[in-house]
């Protein structure tokens, strides 16, 4: 996959700083940005400069290793002590992005496990922790990628060349890691030859599918068309799309899905044109503790994304207001199925994601 | 309503030129231009500096009538000849746009009477054929106000205070004259106090509904949330909005009907959260010609209306093609009435049409 800045979330080598593209500046420019700052980490996920659920996992893991060895280093030697600070700072990065699942989900990971690591560890110090926490950190990575290539494969076996593919906002490598979860089995597709042809919806407010999935398909060597999000209608009508990929920031126990907002819309749509509509993550993605979607917070943003942003002028009236929801959620019974790197799973849903958990 | 520049297209007092609103420009500059040029009434039209499916009809008819006197002036002092100068010249003005009805239905209205009033005025002149067009230009324009009147009343007899509406587009006064026709219930209801709240999708990639709804409901104290088109799902689920109100641009003999891209996906929406859906628009928008939306053909525009415009830097690769049609056809299945100046019509919409326009 190398047409891609490899090692988009990274940390360096002395484990001091995090490194990550500033996605937020896509296509036009390729900044990458190093910091050891708890308000610089937030403002990163905040500002979407990293983006992308599992992308933002991964990203939390590493701020976590880099912000305990900097504490480590300005004096807090005590481990049940760093422990504590860490805590604190990361419960902090947590309020950066209430609907990522996997945001909280790292964070609790690197947490519980240090927790335990000095539970178990005899003569545990602060420098092994450190230490520790930089390998949880790298492990979380690394299954990360494993995970976007278990869901490519279990994508790509319910499409066949030629297909015709919509997908909504990006869930591609720019999101995760290597091949993304919704557009890895058009990836993993490309590398086997196997052509899909794929409909990028821009994704408003923020275009992330005009920014981000068409600039990863497109030098990628994909066929990919990019289209207004209302252009989804007469696309699906036409006949040239035979499945809807899109990722997923929650899923509830009952298979309701949270992702980008418009991709309910998505839903319906395919529903009415008769096409199926798959939700593709990682089964971390799925927080049993929400039995429902009415139980998962819907993050709002501000006006100015819509009215300003990225404009040349404002495109409406000041004193016109604004609603702008980040992300909707998808009914499951508009999912024809979930994708996770567990498997296929398919309605009932609270059967077939209680089974992928225990199996 | 004078809250709005008020005659956004009109004639010059001389009757030499034919002066319009560049809407394209709102909401952040408000600039009149005044032509007397084919070339340039044709561009207003292409540019989207007039449009709007009936002021553009009002708009065409005005251009020839100006262009019948230019003609005049220049030294076509036969009235066949002159009939024959002008039918050449609006011909070209109607492909300016393919799928708005009303241009063409103007310039044929506009053509067929002048020839009308060669035939039945003994001693006609090419004056006198100069100063009927401008009379009719000035009826077409009148018999607008009028009908966009009407469909206001029926509209909000459809509706109560305090209700919900979703609109997609700009269907307002600017898009024709006065009270406008999917705004038209919304307006006339702010007079007489019964207070709708509305939804406006911002339309893209022409951000009609930013430019141009928002300001013309924002600017009538109307309470107006601008969202982006993918935001209509999330909106409805949340039980805000109690019907859609959508204007039209051709509507087939069987109800299928044409309208900014995106209408269709809000029609699919609405009927999956079983929400009225209702198009709104004159009774000479029916093309009784043209039996379904198949036969209707569709206008596709540049990619970099998508990738460029209104943007301070492109939002995609040079390199990624775009699919941009400008308009979408809803089945009517999915159309709960059209509501036109001559009553509001419902499914079967071949027999409801027939006895419209029997009527």
């Amino acid at each position: 996959m190398n047409y891609l800045p490899t090692d988009h979330v990274k940390i360096s080598e002395d484990g001091l700083s995090v490194i990550f593209l500033d996605q937020s500046a896509l296509p036009n420019e390729t900044v990458f940005y190093s910091t050891d700052e708890l308000q610089r980490m937030y403002d990163a996920i905040k500002r979407l400069e990293v983006r992308g659920a599992p992308c933002i996992g991964i990203f939390a893991a590493y701020c976590c290793s880099v912000r305990a060895r900097k504490l480590w280093l300005s004096g807090v030697t005590n481990a049940d002590l760093l422990v504590a600070r860490v805590s604190a700072e990361m419960e902090y990065l947590n309020e950066s992005r209430p609907t990522a699942v996997n945001l909280s989900w790292a964070i609790n990971r690197m947490l519980t496990k240090g927790e335990e690591f000095l539970e178990k560890t005899a003569g545990a110090t602060t420098a092994s922790l450190c230490e520790f926490w930089e390998q949880e950190a790298t492990r979380i990575h690394e299954e990360d990628i494993e995970m976007c290539k278990k869901i490519a494969e279990y994508g790509l076996s319910l499409v066949k060349d030629g297909d015709g593919i919509l997908t909504h906002c990006n869930a591609g490598p720019l999101a995760t890691s290597r091949y993304g979860t919704a557009l890895g089995p058009i990836l993993l597709g490309k590398e086997r030859g196997v052509e899909l042809h794929v409909f990028a919806d821009e994704t408003r407010p923020l275009l992330q599918g005009a920014r981000l999935t068409s600039y990863e398909l497109y030098n990628a060597g994909v066929d990919v068309t990019l289209i207004c999000d209302n252009m989804a209608s007469i696309v699906m009508k036409s006949g040239r799309i035979q499945a809807c990929f899109v990722g997923c920031d929650r899923i509830a126990a009952n298979g309701d899905a949270a992702n980008k907002v418009g991709t309910s819309g998505v839903a319906i749509l395919a529903k009415h044109y008769g096409i199926p509509f798959y939700v593709l993550g990682p089964l971390s993605t799925i927080d049993r503790a929400c039995p429902t979607g009415d139980e998962i917070k819907i993050e709002e943003r501000r006006s100015d994304e819509i009215k300003e942003m990225f404009y040349s002028k404002p495109m409406a009236l000041p004193g016109v207001k604004c609603y702008n929801p980040a992300f909707d959620v998808t009914d499951h019974e508009l999912i024809t199925a979930i994708i996770t790197d567990k498997g296929i799973l398919r309605a009932p849903y609270e059967e077939s994601i209680r089974k992928a958990f225990e199996g």
